[in-house]
């Protein structure tokens, strides 16, 4: 736990420590009584409220809509799809008593819902005029795990899965790209400030059920990758395993052609990692539950009046604004507070400012102080917002091509994939390649062409690029 | 099933399977695959995610944030406030394996999270500057039911819970009451167009755990009550429990006073049985997915291209508007649909209509089609929408008057309450009397003063008004 005074452990010196101190110091989250599981709390839950908001957005323009799928699914249904169960078998929690008694089947607790949707699919796909079939579920999985992290790695957590159906593959593979683009790549980059790399898995790392899967990959400020969103194409897997089939227009009976896709409240683990610096948290507005701060530095009534008025004001510009006017708590515990969440913007009201019609103006990008005019403050406040994100974009883009090495061989690969990001072909990895990363704890995050795009086919050739990850 | 012309079984014949028939022909939902659980179609959940959105920002407006508590509680949480444990032990979901093995304390999973937040509330809050506490959560809870349905009584459902603590009795008075009326009451009547009655439980019926229990009461279409949302003052009892205690401005050790209140998926069983009419669902247009739909009555360019900038105008006065071009289905089988479905306005669009500037606009209160001029189109479909709610809410408040009969006896309760509600003085029930009324399937809803009105205190003399209920 950090101290009182905000000494958070340095990014530099222990990275672990560093997140696990700025997610309790935020007062973001924390371990729940049941190993593995997370309380989320306020200033963590505004933050995945916003982030829903804007993914949930995308995903609507882009035809899903919201559906509820039961947390509760039969055993027998995880051994329909034989990669599947043996993908999720290990993981699972299961439900034995329910009402006092023992149950007749024992119960699993969705580690993912691909299963319960596609028995449903198969009752409500028949014809041609039923696809395509666009689904977006928003709610809370279980996989348990051995080795848990706040926000990263959970026994229980918040996510969206999304699952469609298609009459032919190639409208799978548009749907599965334009969900990784348009939602996943669009609200990394435009919302979050986070650079991200577009690709797709290696077999090995595939979804267990998927033909591919395509994933969204963002450098974390110790060099590692996290996966911030992933799309599958299921091809007919499931279609084949649980009879979901539709009358074509000439009245021939075909299976359909599914994707699946998800992001999770690990984006939050990768917003703390990527932009937050020795200080806490540094938010992009749009994930800001408060973008202001307007603090009162000392009770009187003209500054209370003033921070009030100031508040108005940025309200006024459809800003989240909140005023601070606990003056019973020391002022600097406060101030360290506000930057350790992450607050984009503080606004200081004091009597001896006021008296020369100003007010303090902090950023928290760079933490830089500076007296504004009352006249031009909300002016000056939307100007410091405005660049924010973009600003934390280039960083944390000169940060990671600054940690991306190409090399040609494996044991390059190995030596530049501790620290960073490695590109190199991927014949010169290859299946057998995968094996001796991972005894490196390496492992291939996503192939693409040489210049970095994204591969819609299976084109030749393509690059590698390699790394640790979360 | 209704058969496809729309045939549902009419509400007078049989109430119970008229809802099925709109649940189903309305495509809200279907049972799930574990008995007792629930699939909520897209047209059910674009329901319930209108209905969260406009309860949600009443909840925050009321000053409490977002949080997230997890799914699973240690076995031995729910034992520590004694009565509690023996409301919900009989209907708990019992995690027993985890990961392949047996786990060392059973895992349930959450009926209510009173027991996990307030673990929490006793580790964050130490003075009365960490008071009040008010605390929000999103998500899905379960109850092992022996009997359900759709939406009224499920296995797992949706619903959101609250929890707060503050630091004295009287601010813990309320804010339920506050909840109660600003949030459940505010959206059963504005937004819902629900007529409903505010009151106390007696203590049978009272939330286990709670000293006193609050409730928005509203009568269905067959004369039955359903509970809206409920709202608990909890008193000391779980911070007894669980420790929960602050230091006050004197630096005197406090324990602190709480509320929760939750509100469910229910409320969408309530919307169809005190709307829905013969021909399906009627919904209030703030909690209609589409509140228009544009019908293309003939494949023909012209009248696609009309039906679309009827739409376009229409969305543009920012009514959610869908097109029907459907036109490879018949048009009367499709018109029976959005009936079902219980869109507010359905505007036909055909060439005919068109050769003389016109469309018809069909109102699904009461049926009525009229030919309107395209150029008071738009004006005309905002005027049948700013009715609806209110209307929906006169006529459920004059079938609710015309069936609640004010008697002096509880033979007479026990007659005028197994078809509609009984308000009779709560001394003619007392708890002996409320044996009495069990036999015959009936239970006090609410008390209230004699006019109506919620009793606030302890005060005399208060009448109960009982009925059947869901």
């Amino acid at each position: 736990m950090p101290n009182d005074k905000g000494g958070l452990t340095p990014r530099a010196e222990d990275f672990p420590r560093w997140y696990q101190e700025v997610v309790a110091g935020a007062e973001m989250a924390e371990n729940g009584p049941v190993r593995g599981t997370m309380v989320i709390r306020p200033w963590g839950f505004g933050i995945w409220e916003l982030l829903v908001d804007e993914m949930d957005r995308r995903i609507k323009e882009a035809g899903a809509e919201g559906a509820y799928f039961p947390l509760f699914i039969p055993e027998s249904f995880l051994r329909l799809e034989a990669s599947h169960v043996e993908g999720f078998s290990p993981e699972l929690a299961v439900v034995t008593h329910g009402g006092g008694k023992l149950l007749e089947e024992p119960i699993v607790v969705r580690p993912t819902s691909e299963t319960v949707v596609n028995y449903f699919f198969a009752k409500w796909i028949q014809s041609h005029r039923d696809l395509p079939l666009l689904i977006n579920q928003w709610s809370n999985v279980v996989r348990w795990e051995m080795r848990t992290r706040l926000f990263l790695r959970t026994t229980e957590f918040l996510w969206q899965e999304g699952h469609t159906a298609h009459a032919t593959e190639a409208e799978a593979t548009a749907y599965a790209l334009r969900i990784l683009r348009d939602v996943y790549l669009d609200t990394a980059e435009k919302v979050a400030g986070i650079p991200a790399l577009l690709g797709h898995k290696t077999e090995r790392e595939r979804f267990a059920g998927a033909v591919r899967t395509w994933a969204s990959e963002a450098m974390m400020g110790d060099g590692k990758a996290l996966q911030l969103g992933t799309s599958h194409e299921l091809g007919q897997n499931f279609a084949k395993a649980f009879d979901i089939s539709f009358s074509d227009e000439s009245g021939a009976q075909q299976y359909v052609f599914q994707t699946s896709w998800g992001a999770s409240t690990r984006l939050i683990g990768g917003l703390i990692m990527v932009h937050g610096d020795d200080f806490g948290l540094r938010l992009p507005p749009a994930l800001a539950p408060s973008q202001v701060v307007v603090m009162v530095v000392k009770a009187d009534e003209a500054t209370e009046r003033a921070a009030a008025a100031i508040a108005e004001d940025l309200k006024a510009s459809g800003l989240r604004v909140r005023i601070d006017d606990r003056t019973d708590t020391g002022f600097g515990r406060r101030a360290i507070d506000w930057e350790r969440k992450g607050v984009p913007v503080r606004v200081e009201v004091g009597p001896r400012d006021l008296a020369e019609d100003k007010a303090v103006v902090v950023v928290r990008l760079d933490r830089t102080k500076s007296p504004v005019a009352l006249r031009g403050l909300t002016a000056e406040v939307l100007a410091v917002l405005g660049r924010t994100t973009e600003t934390l974009y280039t960083e944390a883009k000169a940060f990671r091509d600054a940690n991306t090495t190409t090399v040609d061989t494996l044991d390059e690969a190995i030596e530049a994939g501790t620290s960073g990001f490695a590109v190199l072909p991927w014949p010169a990895v290859g299946e057998a390649g995968e094996d001796r990363l991972a005894e490196a704890g390496i492992t291939v995050r996503c192939l693409q062409r040489p210049d970095g795009s994204l591969a819609e086919g299976d084109e030749e050739p393509l690059v590698a690029v390699v790394g640790k990850s979360y």
